[in-house]
């Protein structure tokens, strides 16, 4: 590679060779920050959306709080032993969409990638915005700039992960483990009180102070569920990311997924009797007095001094980092998709530091269009949220169940069961999320869903046209055919055009210069020097003269006559091809560009979509740069090797 | 023309032919809308202006406005004849430009076409918002909306200019005659009360209210007269345009000059002598209980009914409008830049409704950027104003009087003395306007001047270079030289590739496929195949065969390999061209370019800018809308004539 691009170098790292691979891979301490953020993170709002659905109930609501958070960490440790299997099973990145293509075919594995997709698009937005919505209620001057805010954050986070994977584990493992640090403090300080104080301070909650009827409760405790399962999301980022993991990646991977889900157990459960034992109970969002859960609850256990500020700063860098995961994935996901040709080629593609460029740029495109478009507060996103990951999880299990009954043995039969049990979970899970968000939004990411698998199925067959269309095992016979015709547009007489002329004589012996007036200026109509510049060297040196046409173009249109003109010649002259010889004045500078007209350009564009299948387009450049005064005849120069003597040798040769 | 364009159509008029030129062209009273909205609008601004700095004096300032207004009314007239001079010797279109470049030099011209740019840029924006600026102090609602407004009323302008000029005549034709007839009405019913009444109202002004010193009066009176001046503005717009004028055009424009003339000097007079008969002073601008010289005036002499409303509707309208004056001379200017290779050539074509689209749409987007950075209102932009207009007009009457120097007789004696004093009087204004006005923000349009003066010389530079660059009389000698080298870049072998393949087999003796191995997606290595697919078939029918090239991209760069490649080429064979077929799949819709690389529009790219004298670049597009399953062998019809035995029958001619 070459030195001299500091720049570029400075801000997105050296470029790293295919082979610099391994080195870009990561062990389970850092893969913790670049895939599980997300799941961690789940921790700070899951059971603040849970306890929010409860409000309804008072502070008797808060006796559902430790059986509720029980069965999602029932059903998380189900799902986490499902993808422990995943992993084993795919160990070059076993995504719901690998899964399912493999297991249960084309059309479930297009419906795992769009609800995971859907998902991870909206998680970067939510992320963000909750992480910065956080800040700015801490710091509320910052309140007028929360959409620049959230606008940096974005860019920051497409930046760290187009230097490459490497960088962002290492980037992000701060935060990762102050949030880590600090709240399983708060737990081990605050659950040692219970078991040195005893149970005593919740006296507020007794049974009476909720005033809805029995059905109503079952529909809110269902309510209350699906909220909380927003706390599983993220969980399946590391079967998707396992190639990431040195090797051996399925021991990193297990080990990063064992890690995370004791982390994020641990959490919910120690936030989950903390709660309880200080009778905290959500407060309504947006509302004076609103405080979120983990605040009150860290306030209520180590009081408000530096420690309190320590945790609350890093829940808003985890909230606002745990969009990470989503780059990390989401890039994953749609490289598998154009790898099946279901997106464009592109997204296969890995940029200069081995991440999948393009697909965190239309992350970060797509993210910075819903920040937009909700002005940096994402609060009515949140219900359209849980849908993509756990119709994913559904997706995934089944697969992995259809996996196993290809198999036999113990093992495949402890598997099949882990993963049955796991797909009833997050298959019943999402169901009652649907049930319960349906009309809040939900339906928004099923349609969604829907039209990106139409989108795909849609690019897939359009390459699978153009596969079919240019597939040819064809060899390279030739056979007897047609010599081909020269059209050499030119304004004026000059080295440029010579240039031009000169390289279609030693192409063809029919060359036909045309000439456009379009007499907007004073361009001097070449017919009366033509003999004189063209036929009579030509007939000197033996060859055939090129023809001059002149066409007037009487709307002042450049291109349409002389399309025209070659339109006809195709037309005239069906079998041979038509070489259009573009001459074309190369600037040395960029900027130089803007004086010109580019009529090659547009020239060379309208030629190559709307001129026919025998239409080939030449392109001669003269470069300016290769111009120096001092050299008389320039052309010597810059029109290169003086082409037709070629034609003649060939013609010597052949005699 | 094809038809079907019919939503352009729409839009901008149907295209006009070359020839449709005269029928383009306007008489008089369309004249006063095209070319005279500024001079007139002027008459709405000006006394106002010259007012507004005479509020220190109190109501014994307006002692001083008839005499004022009578000294900026000669010079009015004075330069109105000077104009009269120019159009009869400059039929074509005398501007400043063109009459400084024929007398006084390149030099001269340039700085009064900068002076002219800088004063039709502020005129645009400063008009339009005058115009928006009365709109939404007599519609408040609409005030938060000020900008949208505006930016309105410039498209609006554009769209209608780029229609065409007899468009434009006709559209201004009835805002310009509503506000010359409702305002001269004014004028006649008050002056003909002064002499039916008496003089008799104007009690209060008497001597001694004046609370200001001698010295410091002068100073104010001289800056009351530069303000005023910008009542002159617009009127060389005339002598600029002549050519739209239908034949005479001479007449024409003179007939519009003075029209033009004749009605502001009777606005200004009348003006002038209706505030001072009934005693009205400006207001501050800006404050509680503003209102314009124009409104207490009409108010006074026909009071507020149904006749004032109108008057004050036609007033906004035309100063909003009057920035058309600019819309129809910044072109035009540009236009006679572009001509001399001062600016790019784009400016020198017309558009499809034969106006000068592209000077319409540069003013557009300078204007569009004042009106942006300044908010809508302008007011602090009226400073830089008067400035441009009134440096022209020196440097042309300048230049006028060299032009009558060289003739002599009777005529051109007194040409000479009418142009010196217009001379005179303009250049003493100048000094004046920019004495009292530099800093204030004269200077900027001084700088922007100067700036604009070494950009139009430094274009003409660069343009003088590439014509000594390219200029040739060489004629089609041609001489010995070395046959091409074709280079083949191809990812796979399929029918897009044979195509281009082909056509390189038909041009040079030594054919290069060179693959380019990034590793990113699995490409098969041609390594195995070339033989059976394009060495033995070449055997086979005597030609030489071609070489396949593998390279391997350590970085998975696409581009740079292949670029390092032809460039090695063009050092090993320094007189040899090198041409590179660049095959290319074409999509019969845009948007399903979407879906591909465009790896051969980056490489076309590439070579042209990057690749040395000796490249030249082929472009073999491969039509997919010609494919049909059915066709068998569908390279026969999309290879189109195969060109090898154009290269075959070549040889056995020469044999």
């Amino acid at each position: 590679m070459k030195s001299g691009r500091s720049l570029r170098d400075l801000l997105f790292g050296r470029p790293l060779s295919t082979d610099d691979d391994e080195k870009e891979r990561i062990g389970p301490a850092a893969g913790i920050g670049v895939l599980g953020l997300d799941a961690l993170a789940s921790a700070a709002y899951g059971p603040e959306a849970l306890l929010t659905v409860l409000l309804p109930l008072g502070v008797g609501g808060l006796r559902y709080l430790v059986p509720l958070t029980a069965v999602i960490v029932v059903v998380l440790v189900i799902v986490a032993l499902s993808y422990r299997q995943t992993i084993e099973a795919y160990p070059d990145g076993g995504g719901a969409f690998t899964v399912s293509k493999h297991n249960l075919g084309t059309n479930w594995s297009l419906v795992a990638a769009a609800a995971l997709c859907v998902d991870y698009v909206l998680n970067t937005a939510v992320a963000i915005s909750a992480g910065v919505g956080a800040l700015v209620s801490a710091v509320p001057v910052l309140l007028p700039h929360t959409l620049p805010l959230c606008l940096a954050v974005l860019v920051l986070l497409a930046f760290v992960n187009l230097r490459g994977i490497r960088a962002t584990g290492l980037v992000f493992m701060l935060p990762t483990y102050l949030f880590l640090g600090t709240l399983l403090s708060v737990m081990v300080i605050g659950l040692g009180r219970i078991f040195t104080d005893g149970p005593a301070p919740v006296a507020a909650v007794g049974a009476g102070t909720s005033q809805v009827g029995t059905t109503a409760t079952v529909w809110l405790l269902a309510r209350a569920f699906a909220n909380g399962c927003t706390a599983m999301t993220g969980v399946e980022a590391i079967s998707n990311g396992t190639p990431i993991f040195r090797s051996p990646s399925v021991v990193g991977a297990r080990r990063t997924l064992a890690a995370i889900v004791i982390a994020l157990v641990t959490l919910l459960l120690g936030i989950a009797l903390l709660a309880r034992r200080y009778g905290i109970t959500a407060t309504h969002p947006g509302e004076v007095g609103y405080e979120s859960i983990l605040s009150q609850l860290t306030a209520a256990t180590v009081g408000r001094g530096a420690f309190y500020y320590i945790t609350m700063g890093s829940i808003v860098a985890v909230l606002a980092c745990s969009a990470n995961t989503s780059f990390a994935d989401f890039p994953r996901v749609c490289r598998m998709l154009g790898g099946d040709r279901f997106l464009p080629e592109p997204f296969v593609h890995r940029g200069r530091r081995l991440s999948f460029s393009h697909g965190i740029i239309v992350l970060t495109l797509l993210a910075a269009i819903l920040l937009v478009a909700f002005g940096g507060i994402t609060d009515s996103l949140i219900p359209l949220f849980a849908v993509g990951a756990l119709s994913a999880f559904t997706v995934s299990q089944l697969g992995m169940v259809a996996h196993w009954r290809k198999q036999s043995g113990p093992r495949a039969m402890r598997g099949r069961m882990l993963n049955g049990l796991g797909a009833i979970a997050t298959g019943v899970t999402l169901v009652v999320v649907l049930a319960s968000k349906l009309g809040e939004g939900a339906w928004i990411s099923v349609a969604l869903v829907a039209g990106m698998c139409v989108l795909f199925k849609n690019v897939r067959a359009h390459y699978d046209f153009v596969s079919r269309a240019t597939a040819t095992e064809a060899s390279l016979e030739v056979g007897p055919a047609q010599p081909p015709i020269a059209v050499v547009p030119m304004r004026r007489w000059d080295a440029v055009a010579l240039k031009g002329m000169r390289f279609a004589i030693g192409l063809a012996d029919e060359v036909i210069a045309v000439q456009v007036l379009t007499g907007d200026r004073e361009v001097d109509d070449l017919t009366d020097k033509w003999p004189a510049l063209a036929v009579e060297p030509s007939r000197a040196e033996g060859r055939p003269a090129p023809k001059l046409v002149v066409l007037r173009s009487e709307y002042r249109q450049l291109y349409a006559p002389l399309l025209d003109f070659v339109r006809q010649l195709e037309h005239d002259h069906p079998h041979r091809p038509i070489t259009v010889v573009v001459s074309e004045l190369v600037e040395p500078r960029w900027y130089h560009h803007l004086l010109h007209n580019h009529t090659a350009s547009m020239m060379k564009a309208l030629l190559l979509y709307r001129g026919g299948p025998q239409t080939i387009i030449i392109n001669t450049p003269f470069h300016l740069r290769d111009w120096r005064p001092e050299r008389s005849e320039l052309t010597r120069r810059n029109g290169a090797p003086r082409l037709t003597g070629w034609w003649r040798r060939r013609f010597h040769r052949a005699r």
